[in-house]
């Protein structure tokens, strides 16, 4: 047995136990990390110390230092308080969703129940695997956990702490060892993902081309997103400040992060539509890359309002249709095109976006509802800045990650992405050949229960 | 272009077109379509005789003759009438699952969405190309169907007429030509799917050996069950009679079914346990396949009571433990085995089944729950048999299929497994910038509201 399945089977068989705990005992242990990590402060702090030097003696860019150092600020205290906040969440495990009296005495219940073994790999912030331990045990999962190696000293140490606080409490709260493995090495983790037998789902959390890479080496499910690829839509009947704030925000706010505004679709009837441009050049200093169409209209626009200066000028260039439309700039930069109606705008955006979010702009309710109907878009906003595409304005408590996958879970995900569900039947001794349809004569009730009088 | 691109770019065309129809259109062409295919009955029986013809040339069995024969009793009718019956259903897509007020004029609305485009490979009863064109339709999905080559002139027949009228009545119910493709060759099939940019979801509906086969080949999820690996437990607290009752039907009611014991876990510390096999001998003419402690245990008890006489013996075979645990029998065939606790139990299903439908089989509260709890099945049962896993038993209306994947949709899949959802935000200009979180000072209200009082 190679050691990856060692480890997959070692996660699965914790998996099988935490499914039986109770939300009280995956809770106590996160308690008791909480403490054990805080008590431990001193030796991750040498370890955090020794990542930094080695990061600095590689000529590590600076900012991507200043990301490794958890000692920086309240840092350390606030993944401390990320583990109780998660410990504290309603118990994502076990909701019913469904109740159905199928027959007196044999009742049909979905409730929610673990997804089984996670392999979350993740970049190199070290917190961040305080942070992961907490949302699988808390959904009752069994995590494979592998961080960026740069701070593999830092996670090396709390690995080893977490793991022998479970260990130690294994018999008061009934968390098993092999809750929770940190792996290693580049080859743990191609090995991990042929563990389909497994492994029920792969949550990678980095860059767009770690994601990409996972999604075509295996056949586990992968909660993530490889692009965000988001568009606007600044419709005929958008109100022209609307129109200026939310491109704005949406391109400026945070232009590396994947619900920025990669691409900006205008219909030229817009009445006064370049001043959604001059905007973007002026109070955002954005380069906006032109079709020849819009570039020519903008500026025969510019020359009839005395606009045309060197500044503007330095913020347009040509779009190159081949790729603009098509990958996302993560920069101060925007594709800008014509569309000249509602259903123009669905059209390119079905075809060139990521099924990520995309918004329209627009004062006309007809076209509103066409462009939310007919967008294939996790997100789909009418008069909302795309910068809403997060976890944490969903109300969501805690973002596992953003989701671009149609199916299990889709845009910004909570504890809820990290669940499935069952059902169950309870009965006094039913069998399907006393009903219809199996050779019985007996008929199913089929009445369906509120689910807020069930109490299992 | 590939013609497998084409035809999977053309769905993806139309089922972009699909989203944006309102539940009357999407059922309006089904009526229609239920119209066309029974004003053309003559031209359909006249293809189905030819399918007939040539299964009978080539030696097919005749019970699978049988099943080609669209014409037999009222099949053709009921056909239709399921046509109609899908069409009557509730609207699956548009569902509101959740909404929130962000803020004052901004709300966040979690809404039911087609999957988009789906591959349906079937076998070759010829009625389910209705039944399948219906379900994709009426969720708003684009649908490939490739149908087993037995029935090739009515597949192609009945796909001829549902395309004329659709094409007929696009500008009346804008339901867009390319909503339904038959595609007739396995190498298409094989090519498809490798389209996992258009295509959405698979949905195979057959033998097990074909949902295995399509699974290792393609990257798009598969809604579908490989295995129906099925257990019952008789715990030791276990009422014998319905014990009994329960392994009986469960195993015998229709062994070939998905849904069918396969495995009988016995705690020795049941008393009477050998009349649940001398039950499942005598009143079900099972084969059981007994582990050597069973088969010993067991002929200790015959003897003692005077049972052991040649129809039993007749019916008792060695278990062979490499592989009648891991495997269907499809068959009046069961493999036996004792376990000494719920524990052992759990233990035992949760490595050899295949996360369809187990039960438990006791009078003890504990024990049931840890049951429930602790199996990592798609069904888990308390006293009743594994047979009630089914779509119409579960009151679904429709059943799409089976499925044993982990998540998006498990177990009996109703026409929610053609829909996942989406995110839609409804605002008037908010931008992310002003909130808290992003560089502004507002903060988030987060309060839900009741989805019965939403009307979108």
């Amino acid at each position: 047995m190679s050691s990856s399945e060692e480890i997959a089977k070692s996660a699965r068989k914790a998996g099988n136990v935490l499914k039986t705990l109770s939300n009280e005992q995956r809770s106590d242990i996160l308690f008791k990390i909480h403490d054990g990590l805080k008590a431990n402060k001193d030796i991750i702090e040498k370890a955090n110390k020794i990542d930094l030097q080695v990061a600095e003696e590689t000529g590590l860019s600076s900012s991507l230092v200043k990301r490794l150092d958890l000692f920086k600020g309240d840092k350390f205290e606030s993944m401390l308080e990320g583990i109780k906040d998660v410990a504290n969440l309603e118990d994502p495990v076990g909701v019913v969703k469904m109740a159905r009296e199928l027959d007196e005495g044999l009742t049909l219940y979905q409730l929610t129940a673990p997804v089984g073994v996670i392999l979350v790999i993740f970049e190199s912030r070290p917190e961040v695997i305080a942070n992961i331990t907490a949302l699988s045990i808390k959904s009752g999962n069994a995590g494979i956990l592998k961080g960026g190696k740069e701070s593999v000293n830092t996670f090396r140490e709390m690995a080893k702490i977490i793991n022998a606080i479970i260990e130690e409490n294994e018999s008061i709260t009934g968390v098993p060892v092999g809750s929770v493995q940190l792996v290693e090495t580049r080859q743990d983790i191609s090995d991990l993902l042929n563990q389909d037998d497994y492994i029920d789902l792969v949550v990678p959390r980095g860059s767009n081309a770690l994601v990409k890479q996972i999604k075509s080496s295996t056949k586990i499910p992968v909660l993530g997103h490889a692009d965000g690829i988001c568009s606007v839509y600044i419709d005929d009947k958008a109100d022209l400040e609307k129109a200026k704030r939310i491109s704005l925000d949406a391109k400026t706010n945070y232009p590396a992060g994947c619900n920025a505004m990669e691409t900006l679709l205008i219909n030229p009837h817009c009445t006064n539509w370049c001043d959604v441009i001059n905007n973007l050049i002026l109070n955002g200093k954005v380069t906006v890359h032109l079709t020849k169409e819009v570039k020519d209209s903008y500026f025969d626009c510019l020359a009839k309002s005395n606009l045309l200066n060197d500044e503007i000028k330095s913020h347009v260039v040509d779009v190159d249709e081949t790729k603009d439309f098509d990958g996302e700039f993560l920069s101060l930069d925007c594709a800008v095109k014509f569309v000249n109606s509602t259903e123009e705008a669905i059209r390119h955006i079905n075809e060139h976006s990521s099924k990520h979010t995309d918004s329209i702009v627009t004062e006309d309710e007809a076209h509103a509802n066409l462009f939310l109907k007919g967008i294939d878009s996790s997100g789909v906003y009418w008069n909302a800045s795309t910068r809403f595409a997060d976890g944490f304005r969903y109300g969501f408590g805690t973002e596992v990650g953003i989701s671009t996958s149609k199916i299990h879970a889709r845009g910004p995900v909570g504890l809820d992405g990290l669940v499935t569900y069952q059902y169950q039947i309870r009965g006094n001794g039913q069998v399907a050949g006393d009903y219809l349809g199996a050779g019985g004569k007996k008929a199913f009730i089929h009445k369906d229960i509120d689910i807020k009088t069930v109490n299992l």
